[in-house]
């Protein structure tokens, strides 16, 4: 059984937000499986020195754009929240809550979450905004909000982002696959060849 | 007759030197022209806040490894020079001199200086290295040296980089199809896709 693809990202990455619309599909078609590990960039931001994109002049009006047309190309809606960029502790905690529980119920949380906030353009920043999205998936309301408070659910996720950080990640999103990182929705061809062609 | 694409770059971006060794093969098979466009991202980076993509922490050493990889997948060398990364004022004045001359020579001297850059890993910072490169294509070095320094080609070069930023021009690679802006070497799959649908 060949090895999982890390598939890193923050839930307040559009570029984060397209790849997670493709990337199952892609890892299916090559007999592999995905391992979702949403992090924190504003943590890895102060390693890196990085910004959000949207905000760089000149780039900003760019990447908008860009989004929107790579939206159209595969197939997704696509707004941006209101509050962008935002915070996406409550949304990383309520993941990785749901890992503990079920794996794939997790990953379908992350994409309800990601819907909301750039397929909708709905604000998912607040712990009453995750809490509303895991409701409307059929999870029970008190337990994650209980959740997002748990000092366990708090320390699991600073482990992951510290781990990351550990592994060079640097953006979002960021493909690993069989060691070999892969930066940015569009080196996602690259990926698909990797897998096909395992490397050059 | 189509327009032609418009292809910015700066000659110290070693993605421009991916994009420029497919960009007129790609164009070709579209039935379209190329115009090549050099540029000083420095100038830019006053505006934006840029910053030399391999400098970054992290990020810095992902790139050289995208860089290698993206290399071996095109089937070009790939080298990085000392001087690294370089001014490349003089490769500009040289472009755009043999330009006011000849387009397809200006371009055959444009990919000419990119090898012996990324492609051999030699500096072409100096007006001498862009002299010696311009007299193994075959140009007259007394000619090259004058142009250089001519009062005419460096407001020509400021005048053209002062177009490009009025035009949106961020970043290099970066190429305009008929009006539409696409960023980075890893945007050159889209750049097919539009050139064969029209858009989407």
């Amino acid at each position: 059984m060949p090895e999982p693809i890390d598939f890193y990202f923050d839930f307040s990455s559009p570029y984060g937000y397209l790849a997670a619309a493709c990337i199952d599909e892609m890892a299916e078609r090559h007999g592999r499986s995905v391992r979702w590990r949403p992090i924190l960039l504003g943590a890895i931001f102060q390693e890196t020195g990085g910004r959000p994109l949207l905000g760089i002049p000149m780039k900003g009006d760019y990447a908008r754009h860009d989004l929107a047309r790579s939206a159209r190309l595969i197939g997704v809606p696509f707004a941006l929240p209101e509050s962008f960029p935002f915070m996406s502790v409550a949304a990383c905690r309520a993941y990785y809550w749901m890992l503990n529980q079920d794996a794939g119920q997790a990953v379908a949380l992350a994409k309800a979450l990601y819907r909301e906030a750039f397929g909708k353009g709905q604000d998912i920043d607040s712990p009453e905004a995750v809490a509303r999205v895991c409701i409307a998936e059929g999870l029970d309301g008190d337990a994650i909000r209980a959740a997002l408070r748990d000092p366990g659910i708090k320390q699991q996720l600073r482990t992951e982002v510290a781990a990351a950080i550990a592994k060079g990640v640097f953006g979002s999103p960021l493909i690993i696959v069989d060691g070999e990182v892969f930066w940015g929705h569009d080196r996602l061809d690259q990926v698909a060849l990797w897998l096909e062609r395992g490397g050059w």
